[in-house]
């Protein structure tokens, strides 16, 4: 049997822009792994007749239903009321429900209000899902040989709700799989990258490949479909050779989430330890290293030097330099590093100046304009970029440069 | 005449989960800005016959159309194709959108493809709507009482054309306004906001009252339905001062975007300089207030001192207090924001140290447990606080609580 997926967003919050539909998103990179598909995403008001009509429709196409949202205590949670409905079901007490939720306000603390009850109603035949995250469960049935999962909206309990306990279920329901590699570039821009793989991304069926721009980055997803995972990955590996061959050392990892994990795990890898000193990006580049866990054991720790006098005095930078130069120079954004990494004592440091916008600097110095430095006990390296398209862009892709820069230099690249 | 709005997001990408639908969001807030109602967002991918039926379904109920995504030069870009044989339209090239995708071109210095020419090709008696932010323009036309809108998907071309070129037309179609007016909360959570609010926010109808769930924040939401503005301001005056006499302090500012908006407001009303000191967030906190241009006028810069070493090296920490206290202690806190203070030469600085987890610290402190502290030159202030759900929420908590801090401090409520 093919399973096709359909997802039905149910909220107002959503209709009127307050909150972005990423469970969507969330769900349907959870349905693709399982290779099965989506060619629907729905989203509807806290309004039965319309959520009634989209769950009609989705009957019509789709043979798993998801719905997000709706399923809290307040008057306009009707999700599961309304889902019932279109089945042709009632809802019942669940007591398992009911005892998890009395537990729930009793462990906080908190007097349980009774419309909190009304979360552990579900159609009769249903199966509640546990919510360890909140105090909705789940809901889950069969009516034929439509699938029906009801998951409530906020990302922090759909999410491990679908991870744990739904994809289990479902990959249970399917066989053969989709599986991919993802292939991360910075340094390259999307049009050029689809110059050089055009012909490639349009013959390709099994494998297909696809990119995916970022903000200063280019993903190129390699997706094959097959019984197996070995087999699937046995279409991917020459894939991923030409590609390899293609793109060159742009590439800075597959399957990884970031250019700060890359150089993370090569700190650590080569024993080494990491700086920083921040003019334009302002802590960013501190913060996306200090984003993940395990940090601590490469990262010294950094500076943010806004005014010229915190360049002086934290980085002992030069300030003749910085009167002949300006901040916004090679000379600065060299002096900069070297400074991080004499004062913090580390192997490596980064350091960024440039011109976040929106406005030019005083002396004239484009918006988008900044130099990139990494100071190492061999010597410093320093390198201009000049990226358009606003303030975070140019904040964002400054600070991908600075870590590139130092996977460059542990690749022995730069 | 009323104006009911429904969205089509095309793309496969969306449908696999590599992007979320923000460009949905995005014009729903514009919408609903505008007074047009908007009851179904709908998502299909790369397919011209789903697509074509969406377009269906969407004129069965809605006037106003507007796709985003699939107007660009590859294969798979079949938005304006399979939208103007909806219509019953042939597709004309536009020699004015050819003229700017030619001098797009050749400005960037790079050789255009022949297949950039179909971005070129239009609806016949529509209108191309420029694309100041890529090649593909956008198309508008009107087919009996129905306006479609097409939008390139990618957010930095889609949302300037849709503010800019778009809304303008759309306000000229609808009458009455809805107005809305958006208190931000920090330090009270989701429930014991509904808690206190409940009733009102279940009883009103026009303004009705919405509370909105952000990382640590509550957004507590007032709309109002009316001929102007003016009028819709009136409704929204009263529930405003209701609203303002229940939850008192804890709102931080209204019809502002962040915390570290409103403290570099009132820092620089204020003519005072900020300084940082961070161990737990990492250079968020100094990134968040870096974020905003014009921060250089009262942020001075920051330190980001994640081992006790930096602590003492950066900061002058005394090294007994962290044997005696360790790291993550009030002492600890504020002797780093004493330290920043001085070190910086500013007037406040705020400094941070907890276990931002996924692992408690090596004396048995819980993950979530965080002290901030602020310095000022009449003395020192010391915070706990503890906070769930994962590193990144409690950098992001603890990061607020430091600039909401600050803003008690400046608002004398400290």
């Amino acid at each position: 049997m093919t399973y096709i997926a359909e997802l039905i967003g149910v909220g107002t919050e959503l209709l009127l822009g307050q909150t972005a539909n990423t469970d969507a998103q969330m769900l349907s990179q959870g349905l693709s792994a399982l290779g099965i598909g989506v060619y629907h995403h729905t989203v509807v008001g806290d309004n039965p007749e319309r959520l009634k009509d989209a769950v009609h429709h989705a009957r019509g196409r789709a043979n798993i239903i998801i719905t997000t949202g709706g399923l809290g205590p307040t008057y306009d949670d009707m999700t599961k009321k309304t889902v019932a409905e279109a089945f042709g079901k009632e809802l019942v007490l669940d007591p398992h429900s009911e005892a998890r939720i009395r537990g729930y306000f009793a462990e906080s603390g908190r007097t349980m209000t009774e419309n909190n009850l009304q979360q552990a109603m579900i159609p009769v035949g249903a199966t509640a899902i546990d919510n360890y995250f909140g105090t909705a469960p789940g809901v889950l049935f069969q009516e034929g040989d439509t699938h029906v999962v009801m998951l409530p909206g906020p990302p922090r309990e759909c999410t491990p709700m679908f991870h744990n306990q739904v994809m289990p279920y479902l990959a249970g329901l399917s066989h053969g799989c989709i599986h991919s590699r993802s292939l991360r570039i910075f340094g390259m821009g999307e049009s050029a990258v689809e110059t050089l793989l055009r012909d490639t991304m349009e013959e390709s069926q099994n494998p297909t490949l696809a990119p995916y721009a970022k903000v200063g980055e280019v993903e190129l997803r390699i997706t094959a479909k097959a019984e197996t995972v070995e087999e699937a990955e046995a279409l991917i590996v020459p894939m991923e050779e030409y590609v390899r061959s293609v793109v060159g050392d742009k590439i800075y990892g597959a399957d990884v989430n970031s250019l700060e994990e890359v150089v993370l795990a090569q700190l650590k890898e080569q024993g080494l330890t990491l700086g920083t000193a921040e003019s334009c990006t302002g802590g960013l580049l501190a913060k996306r290293i200090t984003d993940l866990s395990g940090a601590s054991a490469v990262f010294m720790g950094g500076m943010v030097t806004y005014s010229n006098q915190m360049k002086i005095q934290l980085l002992d930078v030069d300030a003749t330099l910085l009167d002949t130069y300006g901040a916004v120079s090679p000379e600065v954004a060299q002096e900069m590093a070297k400074g991080a990494r004499l004062r913090l004592g580390c192997d490596l440091a980064v350091a960024t100046t440039g011109v976040a916008g929106p406005d030019s600097d005083d002396r004239g110095n484009p918006v988008g304009l900044v130099y990139v430095a990494l100071s190492t006990k061999d010597g410093t390296y320093v390198e201009k970029t000049h990226m358009g398209g606003g303030r975070d862009r140019v904040r964002t892709i400054a600070a991908s440069h600075g870590l590139d820069m130092v996977r460059r230099h542990l690749e022995g690249k730069l």
